[in-house]
């Protein structure tokens, strides 16, 4: 602790990222990247911007990216906002959008960042439960707040919100901005991004690092309605009018016009991840139905964090949350390749057995 | 205005960042960006970086990056912090290290973002007038202060500061911050750099945007004592745990090693500003005395403002600041290549003529 800091720096818990490991030959299913990288269109221009261009400022605005976007959603150049990857979103929308007197309303199990960026902007916040199935009740949020946020699917349990039930929540919120983080929607869940038109207070915020397998690009977006979008940018132009460079810009362009490799790895994804989970539920596994490119999973006989620890042994990386303690059975598991998906089978089935075993064990 | 808006965003004035035009063929000497564009090495490792790869979120840390500039200043890497744009770590630092009870002071003609930082962190400041000469006086900064951020050389006087001036300062005040904004440092100045091991209140913050040609990747950094380090990183990871992408960390790193082409485009540049000052001065300009990458100049016969619109009209895009009103007579100029500094003067001789011409239309 230091003299120098200001009361705020004393007081930050900061978020804890997963483990970015530097040693080679891991298999990586920490943080939910796509396994099969980027669009080769995004690449290409990439390479194209990559060039004695890059002494020129990039575009503040990223007008070419945003309209790209604004095609992308049906919607005006005016109603997209674009950062640093969708955490910035976030960060600028808590401080712009979600700093009332009320506190802000979001789920007791979900993206650890959202109670930090409260901190870092001392908003005030109250975590809403998960009902017994860890799934989010809207009805519960229902009541003063200074703004409601959820991500659908909910991370880290992949469970899918209907959009009939978002919508309810909606016609009965319109006081405060409803953000939905919609990081990981392309895997399965049904998108509100079409209710901007209708809900002036929705905010919708999408990134590239999933579905779009550019995790190391760092781009994210909100779309809603443009008095929503004008809070957002009067933030960002007073933290750093410049938050995309130039290869950003281009290599995100790029990638969400290819619609096709788009398309054919998500579903590559999707396909994997039902398979996966039909052979790790043989060996006695209970999963949350997950709409996203992971799971959440759990083993009667295996302690997440042992299990973690374990896989860790064999080469393979997931994600362990000590707390909160509802989920600390669990591990979250990224969607793989199809061959990283077999490793993983063949070092889970030397852990656990099959379900047979598992019964046995358990005896 | 939208009842949306957080009561912070309601009251934010936005920075406005210079012109960054999109038609072709102007000669843009307006943001201070280099004439020369970044080694040819930064583009290899950004191609080379430039891969499947992208799927992975990059090293939250940049441990690889903050080793070579700990390298470079001969500190180790927890002195080291680096952000998206050197602006990013500038807002990090009003927010971590300038905001206490005591008002942040700086020049009343300096960057005009750090008044913006300021209402976005709720942080009082002052604003110190400079000297009939336009200079930083730093005895007028010997008060209470909850900081002190100024540049050096200044911002857009282009003035630099004797160094023992600013040692001066730093044994006199140790209970504050004292930032120093080294954007431009390379092209003239004397950097307070090695001081760091010396003083825990300096910080020191440099760009890649300047003198390494790069101002479309967005790298910047600080180096400090740990301890102010430490408070900027609890910062950054309560904001966004991945600020600089995969490509942006290989393309500094490299832009970073490549010392002969900083140094060959950097005299390159001095030798032009030194150049252009004569020739310009030789029309009957009055230039104030630049250690930075640009000159601020006014003529007797062309108020500022007038002389950027017919720069403009002749395809050459300089800056004019309107506020404040010392600096409403001046035009910024960049410092361009040869060929775009003949260029200016070429349009120059035609709008103002010689001095002889100058001093007739005077009479």
């Amino acid at each position: 602790m230091s003299r120098y800091w200001s009361e705020t720096t004393r007081n930050l818990v900061p978020y804890v990222p997963g483990e970015q490991p530097k040693q080679p030959g891991l298999i990586k299913l920490n943080t939910n990247e796509n396994p099969y990288g980027p669009s080769p269109q995004a690449l290409e221009a990439i390479q194209a911007a990559n060039c004695e261009h890059l002494r020129l400022y990039p575009d503040p605005a990223s007008d070419a990216l945003r309209d790209t976007i604004a095609g992308l959603h049906n919607v005006d150049r005016q109603q997209v906002f674009v950062g640093n990857g969708s955490d910035e979103v976030l960060a600028h929308a808590f401080n712009a959008l979600l700093c009332h007197e009320a506190p802000v309303l979001f789920p007791d199990v979900t993206y650890s960042f959202y109670p930090v960026y409260c901190d870092l902007y001392g908003i005030a916040f109250e975590q809403v439960p998960l009902d017994e199935q860890f799934q989010i009740r809207l009805q519960d949020y229902r009541r003063q707040n200074g703004g409601i946020v959820f991500p659908n699917p909910n991370a880290p349990t992949g469970i899918a919100l209907p959009l009939e039930q978002i919508e309810d929540l909606l016609q009965a919120n319109s006081d405060s901005v409803v953000l939905v983080d919609e990081a990981y929607v392309d895997f399965g869940a049904r998108s509100v991004m079409a209710l901007v038109h209708r809900y002036p207070q929705l905010l919708v915020v999408r990134t590239l690092s999933k579905s779009h397998g550019l995790a190391g690009l760092r781009v994210g977006y909100a779309v809603g309605s443009p008095e929503l979008i004008e809070g957002l940018t009067r933030v960002k132009d007073s933290f750093n009018s410049y938050p995309l460079g130039r290869l950003a810009q281009a290599g995100a362009q790029a990638a969400l016009a290819d619609s096709a490799w788009f398309i054919e790895t998500r579903n590559r994804i999707v396909h994997s991840r039902e398979a996966l989970c039909l052979r790790m539920q043989e060996m006695g596994f209970e999963i949350l139905p997950s709409s996203a490119n992971f799971i959440l999973a759990r083993h009667p006989a295996i302690p997440g964090e042992q299990l973690a620890a374990q896989l860790r042994e064999n080469n393979i990386v997931v994600r362990h949350f000590r707390r909160p303690a509802r989920i600390s059975a669990f591990v979250r598991i990224t969607i793989g390749t199809e061959a990283q998906c077999d490793a993983l089978l063949t070092v889970l089935v030397r852990l656990v057995g099959t379900r047979a075993d598992s019964a046995i064990t358990l005896d």
